[in-house]
């Protein structure tokens, strides 16, 4: 019999029950573990309070947003909402995902989903189709294979991107949308994910709190580089739709924006007009979520500084906790933008009847 | 005699004429190229208009800024400045260099230029102390080093980073100049450049426009990350000064970063009142570049909306050609705030007498 051998193992992986782990974390960190967001903190950035309403159930216990006709009874029929438009979430990390084919093939599964099940469960469902923005070629194909179904509406990208969406790598995407008649829209979620790179200029900040309040550097980078690339000026008739990204910051960036284009347009000999004009003609933004200043009035003279009336949609960012209901935003509008901004400026973008709710 | 071997060089440098080249670029390229910025768009973001002002030439051809009486001849005497805070421009590029202990001796020795050269031709000159931020102990050296000296008033950074100024990293920076009563200054202007990453969070744009309508990002991405890691808490009585950066924007991040606050305080139990007030207590901006709407009662709404007479602070950005004259600020700002944007905030910032220039 041979001598025994000393065996060590240096790599073994015990689980770790998370309700015994909890035990050990002290407050405020055990709350926020046990929320049911475990991940949060650990990879990525995560809302420390969870994505969706906790109160969006069905008596079985179904989530609302998984159940088309739910969806519509306790959203649309609840707040007498005419149209809806379905932006999946799930589209925008598969955005920037490295590996373009399984993604695009994923997102197009997604577009079916929502095509087949949801636009037929109700006549006010109305969709975006996402894309794999990062393979135009790809992205193009799906935008010829699904641009004209009558309940498509508008094609979607994540806002998280690693160049930014003027340049020239992207206008195929523009060239297709247009021909069919399809505005492009932007969402966050996924600043910092996959190959978007860091979530701010300076670099990786240390919490979803943070990350969110930079957002708004993401909607300018992707908003001043559709103008100066010349977007607007090459495809005429395309609008563009900036999802989830705030209000009041607009005004500030845009007289930046003009002021440097008086002095700098040498760069850019195809923009004739300022900035703001072809944004005031091309662009426009959804009002979730709204800013809410102490001072309201403060809100009502950003309204002012800028064409409300004609670039501000309305949006619930249904079933996310921190959304908002068509009465809350009604309330931050004066009367005389008010129907325009709940309702007719997006029944203009999307060439739907202006048929009010009963 | 051995055949004669085949010989191909297969990298050999001409050198081309500029001129030459000029020849057979098209306008506008051609009065871009040849303005005496012939980097510009190869290599970095660089103004195609070039940096300074052409007229700020003494009669024998030497360069204002490079002479310190001259420079208070023409600057402070012609405007009747009482104090002018001097920043040297070349600390940006250096402050994000990857290489340390080059970086970090190069800032000292102009920092030492500085003190012996610069604050002694002038009474009215005060100085920043620049750090290479990036290896906080060389950066407490200087500040140790220099901290001390009469004409020195604020310790500078480059805006550009790798990492939000707030996190931990840096805090021995601010323990040190908390030591000597000097504020922290951001100044813009080499984003993109050296370790610093992309200038925006969609990555590299193709234009000095784009790029400088985005530099407002970098400054977010610092006030925020200050305010939410808790430096304001730990370090009382700094105070972290915004050269550069626009002033506008402000007003509505904060209204977005207090929201934000009230849903998201879990992770920063440190911070126990909304984040608008940490900014106003400790932050601190210089004027140039204005914003500039059409309508110029917008400005002032914004200036309504913070803290502007505590917290706005004139600066002209000389010899740069995009700068302001006193004058030309002045106007900008109604009666009730000139005289504190104008000098007094700065005097109480600095610790200066408050004596008007004749």
């Amino acid at each position: 019999m041979s001598t025994p051998l000393l065996i060590v193992d240096t790599d073994i992986h015990p689980g770790l029950n998370g309700d015994r782990v909890a035990e050990f974390l002290p407050e405020p960190w055990r709350t926020r573990f046990r929320s049911g967001n475990r991940s949060s903190g650990t990879l990525g950035y995560w809302n420390p309070n969870g994505v969706n309403r906790v109160d969006a159930v069905l008596e079985d216990g179904t989530r609302i947003e998984q159940d088309p006709q739910a969806l519509a009874r306790h959203l649309l029929d609840e707040y007498h909402i005419s149209y809806g438009i379905l932006n999946v979430g799930s589209v925008l990390h598969l955005g920037v995902s490295p590996e373009p084919d399984y993604a695009a093939a994923l997102i197009s599964a997604m577009n079916d989903v929502v095509i087949h099940d949801w636009l037929p469960a109700d006549p006010r469902y109305r969709a975006s189709i996402a894309v794999y923005p990062n393979d135009p070629e790809l992205a193009v194909r799906e935008i010829h294979r699904l641009g004209d179904h009558p309940g498509v509406v508008q094609v979607i990208m994540p806002s998280a991107a690693r160049m930014p969406y003027g340049q020239r790598f992207f206008h195929p995407i523009y060239a297709a949308a247009v021909e069919h008649n399809l505005p492009v829209a932007i969402h966050p979620g996924t600043e910092g994910v996959g190959i978007s790179g860091a979530p701010t200029v300076a670099g990786y900040p240390t919490s979803y709190f943070e990350w969110h309040t930079n957002l708004v550097s993401s909607y300018i980078a992707h908003l001043v580089s559709m103008v100066v690339e010349g977007v607007f000026v090459k495809f005429p008739s395309l609008k563009f739709v900036m999802l989830e990204g705030g209000v009041s910051w607009l005004p500030p960036i845009l007289w930046r924006f003009d002021k440097n284009w008086k002095a700098l347009r040498m760069t850019t000999p195809w923009l004739e007009r300022p900035p703001s004009e072809y944004v005031q003609e091309h662009v426009l933004l959804s009002t979730q979520p709204l800013e809410e200043p102490e001072d309201r009035r403060h809100f009502t003279a950003i309204l002012e500084m800028f064409d409300a009336g004609n670039m501000l949609m309305f949006s619930t960012d249904y079933p996310h906790w921190d959304g908002d209901t068509p009465d809350f935003a009604a309330r931050a509008f004066p009367p005389e933008l008010r129907s325009r901004v709940m309702g007719e400026t997006a029944c203009r973008l999307y060439g739907l009847p202006m048929a009010v709710a009963a």
